[in-house]
């Protein structure tokens, strides 16, 4: 219902008076010869005559949709217009929902070369992993401002939340046995900010002087990722030799056994109550398959679950993008940023893990409500560019 | 200065409630997944759960903007922009300026294929001809409803204009020796709904039971078209083969002799005062070319025209496409068409003509800002829809 009354959730509006005919001879002819002059001759003017320097768009080819799947392209499109509402709602962006009626590669890298000029930054989202990395890279290489919320925003939430949830449960947070269960976009991404790695092409490398945890498994549907097991593609490799470093092999029903936190970027009841109970002590859940968590919160703790989040609103500790991609793309566009860089990451990390001053159980990453919150992690962004 | 004040005239908007969690939780996560799977199992509720079911985008290369030529995607923006807002303005249609970096046809229409399912509608713009009539020909037969605005509004809006002055100056319009400057897009568009003309794939067939004039030629930079001239495209063959019937061959300056009308759409100083002089008794000059027109309208009166027009918000008789394309576009959103047919069109065009009661020298086609103009058009449309 609330998504029929009005036929979604977004529109378009107006900023300059068009109510007489000398408005309309400034917004549209002869008027407007003029700006398209001015940018014909000096392409950059774009940004201060257009929305161009205020907008972003918010791309999908509906192939990863939520925990929902590959359910195309228009299906997708609530997501996408939810996403550009968030935007103006939390940063004041201007943002267009685009899915693409295509999940080819090629095309898709081809398709966002195509719109990139109309927009200050590309929020690539939902797009099914491995093809994700090539597509970002790609993008990336060729000088588009590009950010996949999915791997990027998800990284730089959870890493926050999970520095406070060590703050409550008293334990250093590089000494945390961890496991990531998921090995799409979101949980190679989660594994490549919590172990301190700079990846791209499909190899991976130490940041130096970075805050990291040492001992991460990263667990797929066949079981934990190790260097040279059967069945990964190059970027679940390139994790699997820089992580597990005992080496340990299994379903994550054995590898979670003692663990200290463990992350769910998979799908529904991926986590049991018995995984739950054989965790280390105070453990730590974090259930973030959206809509449905991998174990409801209730049910985790009742299993001995000490800290429980979700990616949902209607739980306590969202560990939700909404966090973070309002005010990345408010630094692309206040800073021209044409890439995030992993520093960048750390810092809009340690703004949203700052912002909670005394995390407590049932309250370790900031309320997407809070005031200035887009400000603060744009301002840390801009700070290391 | 109208332009830098804001970065441009578009913004987007909420038009639903974000300010607390439990919207939040409507408008995101996990409320957004009950309208993905609505459109996942029935693919027309996009319409309804969704922005497409009232937007439309403007899409445009940049390779024919104005009258200022192939100036490229990015200066073509101002331009995309404007009539996003007019749109708003006009028509309450939510609409998003597209540029596309890419001038190959078959990329041009990949793109619009891609981006088709977020729109209700896709309004093509400022794309050089020929090129244009294959693009808009090939999204048509696939079923996307597009309407080049360059070819269509523009042809809708001076057949009313063109109406209304055979009744200022007495004559009758089938009666009218016109000449049409120009071949391009607009041009042929314009020459083919004034001669009654259907047309698809390089050829044309008479509708029937239409309003047409008789006489016509159509003049490109080489001179009239002819049946069988040289350096003629399939378009400018279709039309010169149903056209100047007596076979005239030459240059405007002595094709112009004696006509009663003269439709400029080709560019600055194309039209000479000795060239109206030499024109029939109350001669029309229609002078479209944005932003600087063909001949100015003080030159153009002081050479013995009787009713001048341009394409300008600041001189009377504005033949703009604004009186079209925010009405087609409501009735192509209103109706859910796929295609508007030339009967459409001239129920459009009638419609237009209609609401100038008892046309003048000064007044021969409404003003933009007339109340509920583009509700008429589109109930015209619909009409016959």
């Amino acid at each position: 219902m609330y998504h029929r009354a009005h036929k979604g959730k977004l529109a378009t509006s107006s900023i300059v008076e068009v109510d007489d005919k000398h408005n309309l001879s400034l917004a549209y002819t002869p008027g407007v010869a003029e700006p398209c002059r001015i940018i014909a001759a000096h392409p950059e003017e774009a940004y201060n005559l257009t929305w161009k320097g205020r907008t972003v768009a918010v791309i999908s080819d509906g192939s990863a949709v939520l925990g929902l799947g590959n359910i195309g392209a228009l299906a997708a499109l609530p997501v996408m217009e939810g996403k550009a509402l968030l935007m103006k709602k939390f940063a004041g962006i201007d943002a267009v929902p685009l899915v693409i009626d295509s999940q080819n590669t090629e095309e898709i890298i081809r398709f966002v070369e195509h719109v990139a000029p109309n927009f200050a930054g590309i929020n690539l989202e939902d797009i099914s992993s491995p093809r994700c990395f090539q597509i970002e890279e790609t993008l990336q290489n060729i000088g588009i401002p590009v950010f996949h919320d999915d791997q990027h925003g998800t990284a730089i939430v959870v890493s926050a939340a999970l520095h406070n949830a060590a703050r409550v449960v008293s334990k250093p947070y590089n000494s945390l046995k961890v496991v990531v269960v998921g090995a799409g976009a979101a949980g190679l991404a989660i594994s490549r900010m919590l172990l301190g790695l700079d990846c791209s092409s499909g190899s991976c490398r130490s940041i130096k002087g970075i805050d990291a945890v040492y001992d991460l498994i990263v667990v797929d549907r066949v079981g934990a990722l190790y260097a040279g097991r059967e069945n990964q593609n190059i970027f679940k490799q390139a994790i699997a030799g820089m992580s597990n470093k005992s080496m340990k092999t299994g379903l994550l029903s054995e590898v979670i056994k003692g663990a200290d936190a463990i992350i769910g970027v998979s799908g529904p009841s991926s986590i049991t109550s018995e995984m739950v109970r054989s965790m280390g002590e105070k453990s730590i859940v974090f259930a973030m398959a959206n809509p449905t968590p991998e174990i409801m919160p209730d049910e985790a703790r009742k299993a001995g679950a000490y800290i429980v989040a979700t990616g949902r609103s209607d739980f306590s500790n969202q560990i939700n993008n909404v966090l973070a991609f309002p005010g990345v793309f408010k630094a692309i566009i206040d800073g021209r940023l044409k890439t995030i860089t992993p520093q960048m990451k750390i810092a809009a990390s340690k703004a949203l893990r700052d912002m909670v001053q005394e995390p407590t159980v049932d309250n370790i990453i900031p309320d997407p409500f809070t005031p200035h919150l887009a400000e603060k992690v744009a301002e840390a962004i801009l700070s290391v560019a």
